[in-house]
C-alpha cells in the first residue's frame, strides 16, 4: 500500500522553491536561509474524535487536518513553508482513503504555497489517524505569541463564534493571510487561534500574558451557526460562542490606540470585532450589556477527553 | 487528560539553546540561523503494527518512536535539533501511558540534545499511536542522500543484520554520531538506514543513484539474533539478514579508495563492514561465496501491509 501511495505522491506533488530535497529520501531538506527562525506545530486528528470519516469524507478530513495546523501557524503570525503528513489508514480502504485525503490537502497547500515535504503511511485496524506537522518561518515583523498582552489592550477577533460543529469546524479558511498582514502593518502584542473555545483560549492568552481578560457580551459576534445551534439545543447563542470551539478565528491583543487605527482602517476583506480587553487582575470576566462584570469559567471543548467533556 | 499531561510536560521538559519559544504556545520557534538547511522527517508507529504495547511497555515504545526518527536523520547525516510528538492514547490508560512514553523519549532526546518542541495529545478508542516529526540541520559537511552512489563504490554497513524482532527493533541506538563523524571525516557518496530490510533498502539506494548494487554473501555480517531467528524458523540466517528489517544500521556508498581508508582507520568504536559494491547495471545482485552473481529480489519487511506481507 505504502509503495503504491508513494508512487502516486511522486506524480502528484508539485515542486517547491525552498525544498532542496523532497519526499522519497529518508528525510527532506528545506532551505530556510532567508528566514532561519523556524516555527513548528503539530496536530493529530482521529476519526470519531475530530471528525466523522463516514459523513465528512476523507478529502474534507485531509483539508481539516492541514487547516488546523495552518491556523496554529497563523496564531504565531508565521509564514507557512512545509508540512509532513503521517497517516494510519484502515486496512480495508487504505489506498483510496489516503489518495482522497491527499486531494483535500493539495489545494489548501497550494493556496498557501506549502511544500509537502514527506510523510509516513501505515495501515491500522483502528480508526483513521491523520498527523500533520507544519513548519513556518518568522517574518521580518517577528512572531506573535500568547504572551505579551498588556492591561488596557483591546482584544480583536477576526470573525464570529459558535456552532462550528454544524460545518465550519472542517471547512474553515485558516487566517494565515490575515495574521501576516495585521502583524506586518500593526503592532500586535499577543495572539491565539480559537480551537478549544473562545473563553478557554482567551483565558490561556491571559494566563500566558500574566494578566486578566474581560469579554464584552454586546461585542462578541455570534455566527449564524451559533444562533442555529442555540435554537437546536436551547442553550444560549452566547454559550455556544464562548465554548463550542473550532471557530479557528484569531483573537489578537493590541493597544487601544492601535485597535482604533485597525478598526478605522479596515485592513482585511472580512470584518474585525473588538470583543473585550485585557485587565490587570488575573482571571476571565464577562461584561454584560449593563456593564456589570462577572467571573467566567474558562469553558471549552476538549476533544477526546472522557465523553468529550466540556471543561 | 491533555491539560494534566501538558502540566506534567512543563515540569519535565528541559530548556534547549535553539528553542526560542518552547511548548505551550500555538507553535514553537527554533533558531536555525547557524545552519539554516532544515532536515525534516516523520514516522508514525501503531500498537500492534510497529510494537506490541502489552509486551514492550510504553516507555520502550516511546524510545523506539524517537529512535526511528533519529535514524532517518542519521541517514541524511543531519544533526538532530528538535522533535514534536503527537499521541493518540487509549481512553482507559491515557495519562499513564503518555507519561511513561515520555520517560522513554527523554533520555534519548537528552543524549542527542534534541529539544521536545511541542506535541498534541488525544484520547482514542483505537490502538496507541505515536507520531513523531524530527527536525535536524545540515552540517558543514553537507547532507547525505540515497542518490549519489557511483558504479565501483563500496557499500559499507555500520553493523550486522537480521533477527531484529527478537529485541533489537525497539532498543537500538540510532547511528547519529556515526553518521556525523563519517560524513565529517570522509567523502560519502550516498547513504540509507536499513528500516525495511537490507535488500529492499539497498535496492532503493541503487535506484535513487541510477545504478545497481551487488551484495556479497561472505561479507554481510549476521547478528546473533539473525542466527537465532534462523535456528528458530528454519530459514537461513542470510535470508533473515536480507529481509528482516528494523536493523537501523546505516549502509553508505563510498569510493573504493575511501573505503580502504575508512576500513584501515577504524574511526568508530563499532566495527564497519564492507558488504558489497555498486555496479553500472541496474538491479540488485547477490555474489555467493564462489563469486557467482544471481539476481536478488528486493525483499523486505513492510509494516502494516496485508498480513504484514513481505514484498
Amino acid at each position: 500500500m505504502e509503495a503504491e501511495f508513494l508512487a502516486h505522491l511522486e506524480r502528484r506533488l508539485p515542486a517547491h522553491p525552498l525544498l532542496k530535497i523532497g519526499p522519497g529520501d529518508d528525510a527532506a531538506v528545506l532551505d530556510l536561509t532567508a528566514r532561519p527562525d523556524c516555527v513548528v506545530t503539530t496536530d493529530l486528528l482521529i476519526d470519531g474524535v475530530h471528525f466523522r470519516l463516514e459523513s465528512l469524507g476523507a478529502e474534507q478530513a485531509g483539508y481539516k487536518a492541514l487547516a488546523v495546523n495552518l491556523s496554529d501557524l497563523a496564531a504565531m503570525a508565521a509564514l507557512p513553508v512545509a508540512v509532513v503528513i503521517s497517516l494510519a489508514v484502515p486496512r480495508s480502504s487504505g489506498l483510496e482513503v489516503a489518495c482522497r485525503l491527499l486531494e483535500g490537502v493539495l489545494p489548501l497547500a497550494d493556496r498557501y504555497q506549502v511544500a509537502i515535504a514527506g510523510g509516513d503511511t501505515n495501515v491500522t485496524d483502528g480508526p483513521l489517524v491523520v498527523s500533520i506537522t507544519a513548519l513556518g518561518q518568522v517574518t521580518e515583523a517577528g512572531s506573535l505569541t500568547r504572551a505579551g498582552a498588556l492591561p488596557g489592550d483591546v482584544l480583536i477577533a477576526t470573525g464570529p463564534f459558535g456552532g462550528s460543529l454544524l460545518g465550519h469546524h472542517a471547512c474553515f479558511e485558516p487566517k494565515v493571510d490575515e495574521a501576516l498582514l495585521l502583524n506586518h502593518r500593526y503592532q500586535l502584542h499577543a495572539g491565539i487561534d480559537v480551537s478549544d473555545g473562545l473563553a478557554l483560549d482567551v483565558s490561556r492568552l491571559a494566563i500566558a500574558s500574566g494578566c486578566g481578560a474581560v469579554l464584552c457580551q454586546r461585542q462578541i459576534a455570534i455566527s449564524s451557526a451559533g444562533e442555529q445551534a442555540a435554537a437546536d439545543d436551547g442553550r444560549t447563542s452566547l454559550e455556544h460562542a464562548l465554548s463550542d470551539g473550532e471557530d479557528f478565528e484569531l483573537v489578537l491583543a493590541v493597544s487601544s490606540a492601535e485597535a482604533k487605527r485597525i478598526l478605522a482602517e479596515r485592513p482585511l476583506d472580512g470584518a474585525l470585532y473588538p470583543i473585550g480587553r485585557m485587565v490587570e487582575q488575573a482571571g476571565l470576566w464577562m461584561e454584560d450589556r449593563s456593564g456589570r462584570l462577572t467571573a467566567l469559567t474558562a469553558k471549552g471543548y476538549l476533544h477526546g477527553t472522557a465523553d468529550d467533556e466540556r471543561v
